[in-house]
């Protein structure tokens, strides 16, 4: 294994600055490794401290008789230089440098002088002036929040907080993350590294990120050839207008660069691009869970009106086709269905549609060859929804895309079960629409 | 009080077509009266049942031995015109039509029936086809799903989905709504009715209206601008696109109309128009908690580097100045803030800043002439949160626009204390700076 892919399957991790005061980051991590459930050794290093939570304290990385793979430093920064030099001695593979005082506020040198005490040890650094990671394979969140929920989106991100936002509502969703990075001043660790160790992450399906600058354009447009015949990358980088640009430097001492050039870029490569957090967390999720329709031919079927209306527009604003139904089709459709349903597209199964109702009509639509994806809008509490799609997706290879909204208790039952059975639910027609129009992008 | 505003205010309450299967309308809407905690009298109406949820049926309305103020209507359309002449005689002042097969279908004479009935008795009708009504000061649940926290927001909605939808969010943010009114049909009480009771309520801050057309264009502008005298409106109209257009009239026989001049006749009588169901919902916070700034330039302070990039872009592209700060406040920041922060605009505190690090941010700021609102992002757990703001309220008259995100459990705690104190939280910075920008339209 090599020295990136051991820091995330770790089996022994020293926090180093780890404290009692339940404020501090040093106490939040080491509990966040101990209540994500990291099953390998953990060391708090604290010369002042007898024991934190119920761990023993060693007064230096030195005094651990054990070997460790992973240092997690949060010392103020002058310390951090002779705390890499004991973990190098030591030979620890990774030092995640969550402490800050480093190149964000001009202190470039102190920055090159880790990083010689890394090289010189072959050791690798994340960070500094991050967030650390998360990799739930490992339970190992040696980031905060507390995220333990396992999924399919790798997040890699300039920004703690975009990360640790995606963390959340994935986790919330009960969909997972397989990692969080945070890349902090990338003084070693970068964006392309992690590109090239989450493509070939067996738990990882999509790769989520959040960048401000690319350092190496020709490297970062090689990274992401090879890993977008394995599986898709999303990216959200700000620093679009002046100020933006401005701010991103004080920020990073990243260059946001020309932002049509990255655009182009992100065209010729493959990268789907999202404007805000939220498409960065939307689009991760279609392009993790769904495939890309045959055609952009789409039925909207809803016991919503209203929510079908929505989409409606917003498909044929974004150059989806809400297709006319063949003529058998509406046939069979109304034949099969009670009649205050308005068998159109959008399909109107109205207010007191069941899911049996909703069994039928997407039943019948999935054998059509005129239409390539169907758009589900759950708008009511209707148990059994998600029933309704498990056996959908076994009889058809269209794309089926879900939108659950107003419907109550239920809707939060039913959409937990979507979303732990791989099918994504979105929470409301125009965010649904907007997972469809990438799919097809 | 007028017969409609005696609807929401009713002391008795009969629901026909109330049914023991839980399953049923009939049942869903009987359960939630009840357990919504109306402290009215409360009779379910069904021949063949002896006892539904605890409570003695009846086989009619007449056969109820005391006044009835509204009866909720959930038989087949077709006995509908016979329970609304028995109410009449009764003199039922509501009748609340959730059945469908009226004019959706083509039935227009069966509505044009129920009216006449209607105004022979002198009734108002909510309906037909509709999702029935939600007033929390009465604690009045006769719609679905269960929504009880009484808040500023009043729902007009000819979509039940639409309107259920943001009495979730409001009930989960603990924002909570005064009211919501499905409109169906339309058949006799539509969204101009509704916006002249509300005008008045002093329950409802702001209303949201989600509307597929007007149909008495002089009468509606006459009402809103008398309206927004008082409060604010927020309105969500789809049927922008041809096929939009179509579906519209499909749903409820509603002319969609030219977008252009319904979009003009909004800026014409201070309509702000959202555009998704999630900017209704945003801007309903923003002009029901918030003022309008005195100008355009906002200060953005934020424990997120990449948040306040993000905020930054979207705001400049929306028109909002991110200020360059005077000389004088710069250097006061930098004198009382730690060396690691970048005192600029957006103002970035840093991943370890704590809730006294942006009560010293704020409050300096909020002695700035050159500043006209904060936005105030908070990207990490930050406890105390709230009461940061809360003073700085009681502070200064600018406005205060928050964002809270990728704080974890202290997040959810924080941003519950910050809506129920009256200052809503958006869950990012690209939303949070939408509803700014509406308070500034």
């Amino acid at each position: 294994m090599k020295p990136l892919e051991s820091i995330f399957n770790a089996r022994s991790v020293a926090v180093v600055g780890a404290s009692a005061n339940h404020e501090k980051t040093g106490h939040i991590i080491l509990k966040n490794i101990i209540e994500g459930g990291f099953e390998g050794k953990i060391y708090p290093v604290n010369p002042k401290a007898g024991e934190i939570l119920g761990l023993p304290c060693y007064p230096s990385v030195t005094a651990i008789n054990d070997s460790v793979d992973v240092v997690l430093i949060v010392v103020p920064s002058k310390f951090v230089p002779d705390v890499m030099e004991e973990a190098g001695k030591k030979g620890v593979t990774g030092a995640v440098v969550i402490s800050g005082g480093f190149g964000e506020i001009g202190n470039g040198e102190l920055e090159k002088q880790i990083l010689d005490i890394a090289k010189k040890y072959g050791m690798r650094i994340i960070g500094p002036n991050c967030q650390g990671f998360n990799y739930t394979p490992n339970r190992l969140c040696a980031s905060w929040p507390l995220v333990t929920k396992s999924g399919p989106i790798a997040v890699i991100s300039q920004s703690g907080t975009v990360g640790a936002a995606i963390e959340m509502w994935a986790q919330e969703a009960e969909i997972g993350i397989s990692c969080f990075v945070s890349l902090g001043n990338k003084v070693d660790v970068n964006e392309i590294d992690l590109i090239d160790v989450f493509k070939e992450d067996p738990n990882t399906k999509v790769i989520s990120l959040y960048i401000e600058g690319v350092q190496n354009g020709a490297r970062f447009m090689k990274s992401v050839r090879s890993a977008r015949e394995k599986k898709p990358i999303v990216v959200l980088k700000p620093g679009t207008t002046p100020k933006g640009a401005r701010a991103v430097q004080s920020h990073t001492r990243s260059i946001a660069g020309n932002d049509e050039i990255f655009d182009a870029v992100c065209r010729q490569v493959g990268i789907t691009r999202a404007k805000s957090i939220t498409e960065l967390f939307d689009y991760s999720l279609a392009l993790g869970f769904l495939g890309k329709p045959k055609g952009n031919r789409v039925l909207i079927i809803t016991s919503s009106g209203g929510s079908g209306i929505i989409a409606t527009d917003v498909a044929e604003q974004g150059g989806i086709d809400v297709v006319d139904l063949p003529a058998e089709l509406l046939a069979e459709l109304k034949g099969a269905l009670p009649p205050q349903c308005v068998v159109a597209n959008p399909l109107d199964l109205t207010g007191d549609a069941t899911a049996e109702r909703y069994r039928i009509a997407a039943g019948i639509a999935a054998r059509c060859d005129s239409i390539d994806s169907l758009l589900l809008i759950f708008g009511d509490p209707i148990p059994g929804a998600s029933e309704v799609v498990g056996e959908l997706k076994e009889k058809t290879e269209k794309q089926i895309i879900v939108a659950y909204l107003g419907g109550g208790d239920i809707e939060e039952e039913e959409t937990i079960k979507l979303n732990r059975s791989g099918t994504p639910v979105f929470p409301t027609p125009e965010r649904a629409v907007g997972a469809l129009k990438v799919l097809l992008s």
